[in-house]
């Protein structure tokens, strides 16, 4: 693709950096930018440039938010005695989604995999045992994709907080094997929280 | 869709502004984004910010420019006594990616067209008639859809160009190249069989 200028070509890469995005695509966002009001532009990108610098991280939880302690945590109509654990962010907005769970969450930011070189060192799982210490949790749930990768995270985990007296449940699994969590529909997700059952390591 | 976060969600609404950028392919970006440094997303906005701000329009062929005039009018290897009409700059970036014109172009900025209230007085056609005057042009070629707007944009462009002894032309219409003829459109095939050329063996 031939571009009679640089600030468009550079506006193309950047957009074509984006995952899902290729040339032809990005071209068509940038000319879609180039024939509205520069204010709209200009909305657009401090929308985006406020996004990657005021967001954080909760402390207890990990999930991305506008403040220290994010919306979940902060909610006192949440239960706190139940906790429910996600590899990632996009699992706990698409449970969230589904309007049947009322507890709180704790991210993990991945799951065990040797292969990919992430072990429980990597993931957010001592502060987990931590909250697990000194909160008064009763129940964690394991919402983790039901890959290997999944299983030995949800085994690990379990040997780490069994001890400390919490009952640990799965969802069920209504959920596909090998499927990723973020693509299962909305009844099957919020039917799989309701109907957890008590997990049995073997 | 519940975020957590006023942040992503307002960065999401931005993203899906965009067009075929729906919510769900939004989230997908800013999650994409926020995985990265937050120098990356530094890096976008401002390619997105400096072309929108830094953007011209060329004095002559009204292309997107860099500068006053266009890379493509202000090189001296281009064949300045042709030019060709096209409706948009896609369509001008399409043909110099065949790399078969080497003259100049001049962008319309759409097609004469009474039901959606575009009048010649909306196009950039004045300016093309005075270029037809000034410069020395001796051929028009016109690149333009072959659909009812583009004809009777056609149509009126050659009214006023032809009576200053400049030649117009129409970019050969017929059945697509490697395309199978029984695909081929009804309106399509039929004027490719009364417009039939002589054949070449080359």
């Amino acid at each position: 693709m031939q571009f009679s200028s640089r600030l468009i070509e550079k506006a193309v890469d950047a957009f074509a950096t984006l995952p899902g995005i290729g040339r032809k695509t990005a071209l068509r966002l940038v000319l879609h930018l180039l024939k509205q009001e520069k204010v709209i532009t200009g909305q657009f990108t401090s929308a985006v440039a406020a996004m990657r610098d005021g967001i954080k991280e909760c402390s207890t939880c990990h999930n991305y938010s506008d403040n220290d302690e994010c919306q979940i945590c902060a909610d006192p109509r949440r239960e706190r005695a139940v906790v429910c654990v996600v590899e990632g962010v996009r699992d706990l907005m698409a449970i969230e989604d589904t309007s049947q769970y009322r507890g709180l969450y704790h991210i993990l930011g991945g799951v065990i995999s040797p292969i990919e070189g992430v072990g429980p060192g990597e993931l957010n799982i001592d502060s987990l045992v931590q909250r697990a210490q000194k909160d008064e949790i009763k129940e964690v749930i394991m919402a983790i994709s039901p890959t290997i990768e999944g299983e030995t995270t949800i085994y690990y985990l379990t040997k780490k907080l069994q001890p400390l007296g919490i009952q640990i449940t799965v969802i069920a699994r209504g959920v596909a094997f090998g499927g990723d969590l973020e693509y299962a529909d909305e009844v099957t997700l919020g039917r799989s929280i309701v109907a957890r059952v008590p997990y049995e390591s073997k």
